[in-house]
C-alpha cells in the first residue's frame, strides 16, 4: 500500500494499455488493474507498446467488473472528462493526489479508475466512486487520451509525493534584455576573443564557446547591463589598439 | 503576448508534430514555432495527426535556426530530461509556467524549447536558454515523448493562469468503509426496494438505482455508518412483517 491502485476499465486498444503502463512507469506507478479487457488479456499488442514498462501488464490483476477491482480500496477516484449528473466531490488532478498520497500514508488503499477510449466511465462506475478527479482542459478542446490522462495523474502523484520545488531567481523589477540583444553580446565577445586568441586549444575552442554563451544566458542581464559589457569590450579593444600605437603601429599578432 | 511561443527544435517526425499541437491545444496553447524540421514543411503527417488542433499548424511560424526562433523572447526555458555540465537554473514545471505567466503579465515575451525526439535538446540550444525546465519523472524510466513534455508544460501552463483549486472534504479521524462494504450496503437497501416497489416507474428503475448507489459512494462513509444503515434498513422491514403479523399474517402485497 505505498501507491494507488490504477485501474483501466473496460479498455478497447492493446496499444493504449501498453501506453498507459508507459505513462505509468514514467512517474513510478507500477500497480496497474484491468477491468474486463475489449480484446482479452494477456496483450502481445499491449506488451509491445509498453516496451521498458513491460513489467507492469506481467503483474496486472485482471478483473471482470469495475465493483470487483475496486473492492479492496477504501476510496475510489474516477477519472473524467464529460460533466456528469451525478452529485460528488470534484477535485483537480493535483488534489486528488495530494489525497490520495495522505490517505496512503494514513494506511488506507486507494484506487484511481481511467474509462474506455472514446466513451470514458458508465455513469455506473462513476457512482461507485467516492470523488472525481476532472482535468482542467481546454473546453474547446478536451480530447485527452487514456494514456495522457494516467501520464498527468501519474505526474501529480509524484508531485505529491515529494517532489521539491525549485527556487526561482528573482530579477527584481529590470528590464531583461531580449534574446538578440544577448545574442550580439555574445557574438561580439566571441569575435573579439577569437582575435585575442582566446579560445586555445583548439581542441577544447567549442566547447569553450558554449560555455561563455551559457554564461551570458545565465546571467539576468537588463539591456543596460548588455550596454556596459559591450562598452567594456570595447574599451579593451581601444586599449589595445593604443598600446600598438604606441608600439609604432605595428600589430601584435 | 498572451501565452509561451512552444518552440519545436528540429523534430523528427511529422507525427509528433501533430501530436505535440493536439497536446498544446488541449490546454489552450496555440503558438506554435518549429525549427528546421528533419522532413521540411508542411508535414501532411503532421497535419493527419493533429486533427482538431491543425489551425497550430496551420499558422505555425518555421525557423532555421534555434537563435531566430527565440530572437524576440526576452526569457527562454529549455525542457530536458538529461543532467547537462552546464550551470543553469534548474525548474519544476510548475516553477516555470508561474515564472513565465508572470512575465507574460509584466509585457515580457517568453518561449519554451522542446528538442527533437530521442536526442533532446543540444548544449548549444540549452545555453541559450536562460533556465531549465525538468520533468521530475522516475529516473529508473525518464523516457517521456515530445508530445507528452509538450503536455506537461502545457497542464501547468494552464494551471498557471488561473484554475480554481477544488476543495477536498475532511473525513476527521474516522476509519473508512471499504467499497466491499458500501457495495454491500448498496445492495442491501436495492434488494429491499426493489421488494418494497420502491423503484417506480419500471422506465426510470435504471436511472433510480445509479442515483442511489451514487448516494453511498458519496457519502464519507465510516465502517460504524455502514452497520447502523443496515441495521436502520434492517428494522424497516422487521416493522412491516410484524405489521403484517398484526394484519393476520397475510403479506400486503
Amino acid at each position: 500500500m505505498t501507491q494507488p491502485d490504477v485501474v483501466l476499465v473496460r479498455p478497447q486498444m492493446g496499444e493504449n494499455i501498453g501506453a498507459a503502463a508507459r505513462a505509468m512507469w514514467n512517474f513510478g506507478l507500477d500497480r496497474m488493474r484491468i477491468v474486463a479487457p475489449r480484446d482479452g488479456w494477456p496483450n502481445p499488442k499491449a506488451d509491445a507498446m509498453a516496451s521498458g514498462a513491460g513489467r507492469l501488464l506481467d503483474k496486472a490483476r485482471l478483473f471482470d467488473t469495475t465493483a470487483e477491482a475496486v473492492g479492496d480500496a477504501a476510496y475510489v477516484y474516477a477519472t473524467t472528462a464529460r460533466s456528469r449528473d451525478l452529485t460528488k466531490l470534484v477535485l483537480t488532478p493535483e488534489a486528488a493526489m495530494r489525497d490520495a498520497a495522505d490517505r496512503i500514508a494514513a494506511g488506507q488503499r486507494v484506487a484511481v479508475l481511467f474509462g474506455p477510449e472514446r466513451t470514458g466511465l458508465e455513469n455506473e462506475d462513476v457512482a461507485r466512486a467516492n470523488a472525481i478527479v476532472s482535468v482542467p482542459v481546454n473546453p474547446e478542446f478536451p480530447s485527452l487520451n487514456l494514456a495522457q490522462c494516467v501520464l498527468l495523474l501519474g505526474y501529480e502523484w509524484r508531485r505529491a509525493t515529494g517532489n521539491a520545488e525549485a527556487a526561482v531567481t528573482d530579477y527584481a523589477g529590470t528590464e531583461p534584455a531580449t534574446q538578440i540583444e544577448v545574442e550580439k553580446l555574445a557574438e561580439h565577445y566571441e569575435d573579439r576573443l577569437v582575435e585575442a586568441g582566446f579560445f586555445f586549444p583548439e581542441a577544447k575552442a567549442d566547447s569553450m564557446k558554449v560555455t561563455l554563451r551559457n554564461l551570458w544566458s545565465r546571467m539576468p542581464l537588463t539591456r543596460a547591463d548588455v550596454q556596459v559589457l559591450h562598452g567594456v569590450l570595447r574599451q579593451m579593444v581601444r586599449w589595445k589598439e593604443r598600446g600598438e600605437r604606441l608600439d609604432g603601429g605595428r600589430p601584435r599578432s
